[in-house]
């Protein structure tokens, strides 16, 4: 495979091309490096199959041209934050729509077809089926995240339709684990190094979420991309379980050795758009033998060790 | 009210906002006469309390200054041309999806909250589930004007949830009736006028369709616009019945008096992403009292009386 990789020095992006290298496939990563990190490319940097390109996604002359010569297009960059869009709601269209447009655009400039997608449960709004399939009723959108996010997957479902691109749409839940630099873990950590005594949760904590480890994410991904043929295939990718926020930060506290006073924000979500139950039913994926190794807690204890392991990263969004 | 109805010279917003004069509401049109017809405003435009302002929906600026004083938008301005999408796949992005997200940035820079939307049940990619409900299976998009309206919907979700907005998704079969100027009878009638000795049919002339005849249409849009209040609602509009595109042709060619050739290209859709069957659940719009007075073939042939009166339109466009 030679491998085009969108946010490739972001946390799923830099992970992806290291397994991609490991398996003997050329990569070239393309990043703006507005959130992405190059201490995570190093590695790879070292790697004779891998190419660094830095260009926006936005930019489409230079996005054709980066990508030129290859095969497979992994479009993982995007805006991730997903709490704020409301503060900046013309970030989510351009970076996650207008940006998977250009993605496609380009890969038919240079007749690749093989593109996986990195979606969101969020797209299922606030669901009223748990687990959450594929194929859940129509959702509603409850946030320009989702949205946006939503309106990528239909464009290249369309472009699966229309000019026979093939490959995967990922839902995820939350991915956690090495290189991971925003979400609740994130969050949660960085204000207990500075105040061990006490902690401020947004809403009242009882929100459930599930939560998959970077190493299963990629597994799952490689594994589907490795089976689709000849159309757009939409996964689910979690972990059949969920816990609440509280679970999470027993967790992370019992393995601190603190016991930090909570204080809640007070009602059932955390911001606005925020889902207070997210648990996706991921029977397809493990239809095609796939099984995540690791349980939520021991996704998010590993996110934990590593955060504490390297305490730069947190202090350069402090 | 006082209404801002975008596409505003177009067939349906034309006849909606006769319809809103004649209801002693105030409207601005706005139309950058791309597609819309002058002569659909002759009427409105001898009424004091309508202004026309000439723009486009991709110029934020201008279209914000004019929606100034209104209260209520019927967003209506759209790139109809279902079958041309792979032909210029931007201009759906442009004119269907980022031209929502336009109209909902000036809404918000007026304060103004209340939204119609003109969705289509192109969104529904090819439906397992017939009639069509509003919470059917989660689809997967088909066809790039499908893609670019579904995400024109999650836009407008995700404005209702994070800023308060209200208002209808109404999502359409094929509308038809006075001032229709495209889609099937329009161009069979224009085939037909030239040669009426033989017809060329794209597909096998087996694909079934739902129309909704104009007058209905807008019954539905204002009633239920009336009833809503603090949501964004999702309603589907078609009548409770689907026709073959060979009855339709059968319709025409009697009341014209006339039996031609029928030449079918074959297979069993039109074009690509062409849906073979359309037929909408509208169970919760006529929960509200709506019902359409026409059925499929009264509405098609007042379709074709009106464009057998009007041979201009079909010159126009020839």
């Amino acid at each position: 495979m030679h491998a085009f990789v969108t946010g490739g020095a972001g946390f799923i992006g830099s992970s992806l091309i290291d397994r991609l290298l490991a398996d003997g496939h050329a990569v070239v990563a393309y990043d703006n490096f507005s959130t992405g990190q190059r201490a995570f490319l190093t590695a790879a940097s070292r790697h004779p199959a891998f190419r660094l390109v830095e260009g926006d996604t936005l930019d489409l002359p230079a996005l054709t041209r980066a990508m030129g010569g290859c095969d497979t297009v992994f479009h993982l960059a995007a805006n991730a934050d997903v709490r704020f869009g409301t503060e900046h709601p013309r970030k989510d269209l351009e970076q996650n729509t207008i940006a998977t447009f250009h993605v496609l655009e380009a890969m038919r400039a240079n007749a690749i077809r093989r593109i996986a997608f990195s979606s969101t449960g969020s797209v299922y709004g606030e669901a009223h089926v748990f687990p959450t399939p594929e194929d859940a009723p129509f959702p509603v959108q409850t946030s320009l995240y989702g949205a946006s996010k939503l309106a990528g997957e239909g464009l290249i479902a369309a472009y699966g339709s229309g000019f026979g691109f093939e490959g995967c749409i990922f839902r995820f839940v939350s991915i956690l684990g090495e290189r991971y630099t925003h979400g609740h873990v994130f969050d949660f950590y960085r204000h207990l190094r500075r105040d061990p005594t006490r902690l401020t949760v947004l809403g009242n904590g009882k929100q459930r979420k599930s939560y998959l480890y970077i190493g299963d994410c990629l597994d799952a991904m490689l594994l589907a991309m490795a089976k689709t043929r000849r159309v757009i295939d939409i996964f689910n990718l979690g972990t059949d379980e969920y816990c609440e926020v509280n679970d999470s930060i027993g967790w992370m506290c019992e393995r601190l050795g603190i016991s930090p006073a909570r204080e809640y924000t007070g009602g059932d979500r955390g911001w606005i758009g925020d889902n207070p139950f997210i648990f996706l039913d991921t029977a397809k994926i493990r239809a095609l033998g796939w099984e995540p190794r690791l349980n939520i807690r021991q996704g998010i204890l590993r996110t934990l060790d590593y955060l504490q392991q390297n305490p730069a990263l947190l202090e350069a969004r402090a």
